[in-house]
């Protein structure tokens, strides 16, 4: 059983491929490779255990692969110049096509590499985190991190198509599984309840990684991702909804130093304390706070700032955040469970206490 | 006097101004910016001469400078994390605009960290050298070099507006001009051939800096370019003819280590072998390869390889020029005085005997 989706993006619409051992199914990516040239890109963790099997697909191209260190702390504009090392010395030319065989960290840092060499070349995602597979590989942000702020560098770049092969997720660890279901919560959230309530009746099935249950929360949510990305492709408007929980987050990966909480756990103490503040302002029940922080318990994730951060800390690093503009402070929140709202300056005495700080 | 020339790309149309005393016009400048925070990018040789006069025209906005190392052994991917510690450091928002204040190094790899500065901000030319009036600083293409190989990693990026004020060339060194004027040749040989007349006419004015002439010579130039990237933003057709003498340039340059001989220069080898390649081709006589090399030498520009790299070098050198494709050579000849043409594979026992092998 294989889902197709389609991100309608005009001329640089592509396919998201869901399903089971599409990396034994090659026809489907020489649909998508032009010329005769790939770079494989993965990282020290998922290369053993797929780029063989990977590489096998594709018999009759010149093949290189490039190995990242494995976690956001790598995520690096230094890191980065390895791919283009690559690329380089083994002379791809401008019809090669790079596909990211990763997480998030390969996907972001493969579309940024194939945006910037050359000025522009093809790239495939074949995410194998969940995280990657819900969010991270549909939407055509890339970039990669600065000392001083997360995703600072990169570009809009989509690819051309998106292989989700859920096979990959069987060797997924457990950690990396909840923060991949943060995400997915997220789309229930900000604009999809009778997904939040799928959800709250199968986190069981999820955490158990029932084949069934984890393609029809791929799909809900990569579906969610392509609706809101049709419609504003550059962030311009809705978009900003999808950074639900990020602007707290990006500040908790910050402030810890990447890679010490995983992107996804960040974002659920991020939108814990969306749902806090929303309460704060009126918008949501004490008991819809409650559903949400359950949910995500039950996902086993944080629903809290970090012991090590404190309040003011927080305050200062959200300060530095894309989404901060002309010195407003940009935050989503929840109008409503299912309802996300893009909030300009909340009061800052009710942002103090959800950080609790008087 | 004043003269306005309108780049036209769609939704990224932009005009590029050009005249005496632009700097002291600063209402031009203000039109193009739209947020408070501005960051000027020039180099250790520009910066004395003209930045502080250039920040006098926005007393009321946020400004940094970043003042990077003279020369295109600089244009790299580690130089241009300067410009993005800058604007985290400063804390530079989205909405901020670049101003690159220099020749085509800074303007490469300021329309390159602007491109890639939060996947892309607003950015404005004001180039200072005759080769960034007349040719980098329109078109959108933009980046930084690879050991292995000139303008590797980058992004076709277009600025909201180009500033050219010819009196910024009055400072210029003798070598830049002329290496300036060899671009200003390459549009008459390619598409303009009484424009070439013209130049032929008035090439000791243009040493001599008369400041009507260089006006005329900028216009033309940056008309024809202007003409040609409106057809072909992104280089898949003509734009290809603007490589005239590029690719032997670019391998000369990666021979030599950047920074050697200045780019204009050369590319003005380069045409000169384009030209004696296209009559080995049949295409032009030998009094018309005789009027290029006459008017380039004229230029005090050179019209041969250096001495110290080898014809054999130069072949594998070229080989890894971004105009291969396929593990096919494109170079630009001409068919005629004033008629580029885009070759594929040209007779290799040609191309080495323009390369003085046999």
């Amino acid at each position: 059983m294989m889902q197709i989706l389609e991100v309608n993006l005009g001329e640089r619409s592509y396919p998201i491929y869901i399903g089971a051992d599409l990396l034994g199914q090659p026809e489907i990516l020489h649909r998508y490779i032009s010329g005769k040239q790939v770079l494989w890109v993965s990282n020290e963790t998922v290369a053993p255990l797929y780029l063989e099997r990977a590489q096998t697909m594709l018999p009759d191209f010149q093949q290189e692969a490039v190995v990242l260190p494995d976690g956001e702390q790598y995520k690096t504009l230094e890191v980065l110049g390895l791919v283009f090392d690559a690329l380089l010395k083994h002379r791809y030319e401008r019809n090669c096509t790079l596909i990211a065989l990763g997480g998030g960290v390969v996907g972001d840092m493969t579309g940024f590499a194939a945006a910037c060499y050359q000025r522009g070349v093809h790239f495939i995602q074949v995410p194998t985190t969940l995280l990657a597979q819900v969010d991270s590989s549909v939407g055509g942000k890339t970039g990669v991190n600065h000392p001083l702020g997360k995703n600072m560098i990169g570009a809009f770049y989509q690819p051309r198509c998106v292989l989700v092969d859920t096979n990959t997720l069987r060797t997924l660890p457990d950690r990396e599984l909840s923060a991949g279901i943060a995400e997915i919560v997220k789309y229930g959230l900000i604009r999809d309840i009778p997904f939040l309530g799928w959800l709250e009746k199968h986190m069981e099935d999820l955490l158990n990684r029932d084949p069934k249950s984890l393609t029809y929360a791929i799909l809900q949510s990569c579906r969610n991702k392509a609706e809101i990305v049709a419609e504003d492709e550059r962030e311009n408007g809705v978009r900003a909804l999808l950074n639900l929980g990020h602007t707290f987050g990006h500040a908790i990966e910050t402030g810890l130093g990447y890679g010490v909480w995983l992107h996804g756990e960040a974002v659920a103490a991020g939108m814990a304390m969306a749902a806090d503040l929303s309460a704060r302002l009126g918008w949501l029940s004490t008991d819809q706070v409650k559903r949400v922080t359950d949910l995500l318990l039950r996902a086993r994730l944080p629903v809290q700032l970090p012991a090590s951060l404190s309040g003011e800390d927080f305050l200062r690093l959200m300060a530095v955040d894309k989404k901060v503009r002309d010195g407003r402070l940009r935050l989503i929140l929840l109008e409503d469970l299912g309802v996300g709202r893009i909030v300009d300056n909340p009061e800052p005495e009710k942002l103090r206490a959800t950080l609790g700080l008087r």
